[in-house]
């Protein structure tokens, strides 16, 4: 198959909805917006052995980068409506396109996000870049800088899973107790959409968990020029990171572990527990907003000496 | 230098217009549409080596990925507005990265596109992908699905210039008469951005020439689900090009060359033709739609066979 006839075979969908008024096979997309919301854009890379084993399920990779680019929108309280996607191949196997083609067309099924538009090209390693362009309501636009001194700091989920799930698959140790929930956590990634928008109306600030929540939580709060201290007690971890690895070693994966594509929060009440207990996703109040800057830990109260090393290009 | 110092360095604009409410920063950013209006979403990708020679200036790199997706936008009549950039890098050279910085900059202010977000990763080849968001009236969109026999096919400028002016980089032949123009037109494509609006209120069809005229007006033509025929007396071939090569290869490398980045147009009318006056932008009449399919090439009103070898990934 030749570019065209991959893009004409695996990635144009069947129909589209009547906000895409020219969508795959033209020079570009037309979209509609709806009148009087703002758009939302993200993009996020993966490069094969990078950011996700070669070997790993084209259907999970393809899953996986639309799920992260899906998670900032979240981030941000926005809706995803449309996609584009740039391939760089470095084969052209057949079989091997399909499902990373399935995996796409699950994640945009799943998040309600349509695929308008993408170019593939040749090279010598696979890199796949998402494109997403979302909308939301100005008045509830969350960003990373409106942390306030008194605020609380809120997670969702159970950090550290995705990053162990990882180290699962590369270890090929998929006979643990809870090596599958693990790995999926890696795999196909939650991207908190609803909880982002619900609490939207709340939140501070929010920041999604792509580099681990030391790292992510470091950023918002600089964003804000605001310091914050978390109790490492209180991160919420799951039992089978508990149960695969020591308290010490899970608290690490949590802290600096990345990929869990987990929303971090900051908000004056509380309320954001009790949206999350109604969208039956688990908030935790992990920590809270000071004056000054940097974050800080403790352990049981006292100061806990934490050092990260969250995941960075470029080192 | 890490990513987000990168970023923040190379790839944050020091200020941006009242539409970007967020830019560079955050988990997305957050864009402002004009009232009423469509947007065109494009993206292309080129990889170091494969869609431009590995020691072009990045300077030249950065500003040719932007202007060949305004090249897209204004084949639809649209206007560039956002662009999100998503690079693979394998060294993080800074120097490097300034020049390439700096011809994305110089690309934005030319075209009148801004930069609002991005991506980098490491790889093992640089690979650049650029998502420019853009916007159109409604009732003035140009597809390539238009064309209705009697129409007659426009191309812009002089095609065949950007193909002989790559194999001059190539060969390092830069001593003959006309290498510096020929050159120029593979490093610095024009984007035909006021043509494509200009003429969208008369145009029947629009495509961009990116694969070569042959190629690319075929691709016109089937999807508007007519034939066309055109005179290669009647190619607007450039100086440059004649001088450099025999009238047989000058044809060839108009026809099937690529990397023109000029627009392919069909109209029932000639006002195409002043309308490029206007604009002081060359447009020439090649030939006419046709009922039936596909594309075929007279020369001095006689039949001649052209064999297209057009560049296509995955051949």
């Amino acid at each position: 198959m030749d570019e065209f006839e991959i893009i004409r075979r695996l990635f144009t969908p069947d129909k589209t909805s009547d906000s895409v008024i020219i969508g795959v096979g033209d020079d570009g997309a037309i979209l509609r917006p709806d009148a009087g919301r703002d758009l939302v854009a993200v993009v996020d890379t993966m490069v094969s052995g990078v950011h996700f084993p070669e070997d790993l399920n084209p259907a999970d990779i393809g899953f996986r980068a639309v799920a992260v680019n899906v998670s900032d929108i979240a981030a941000m309280g926005g809706r995803p409506r449309w996609m584009t996607l740039a391939l760089t191949l470095d084969n052209a196997d057949q079989d091997w396109l399909e499902e990373l083609s399935s995996g796409i067309a699950s994640a945009a099924s799943a998040f309600g996000v349509e695929l308008v538009g993408g170019d593939i090209t040749r090279g010598s390693e696979f890199v796949i870049s998402v494109q997403i362009t979302g909308d939301v309501e100005p008045s509830l636009v969350m960003t990373r800088r409106g942390a306030s001194p008194g605020d609380s700091i809120y997670v969702s989920g159970s950090p550290g899973d995705a990053a162990l799930g990882l180290s699962l698959i590369q270890s090929g140790d998929t006979q643990l107790a809870g090596s599958e929930y693990l790995i999926g956590r890696f795999n196909r990634p939650d991207a908190r959409l609803q909880l982002g928008q619900a609490i939207a109306p709340v939140a501070s600030a929010a920041i999604d968990l792509s580099d681990g929540l030391y790292a992510d939580l470091g950023k918002l709060l600089a964003a804000s020029g605001v310091a914050g201290v978390i109790e490492l007690n209180d991160i919420p971890l799951s039992d089978a990171l508990l149960r695969a690895v020591d308290r010490t070693d899970a608290l690490r994966y949590a802290l600096g572990g990345g990929d869990d594509y987990e929303l971090c929060i900051t908000a004056s009440g509380a309320s954001v527990i009790g949206i999350g207990e109604h969208l039956k996703t688990p908030v935790t109040k992990i920590g809270r907003v000071l004056e000054g800057q940097g974050l800080s830990c403790t352990l049981g109260g006292e100061a806990y000496d934490y050092r990260d090393d969250g995941y960075r290009h470029f080192h």
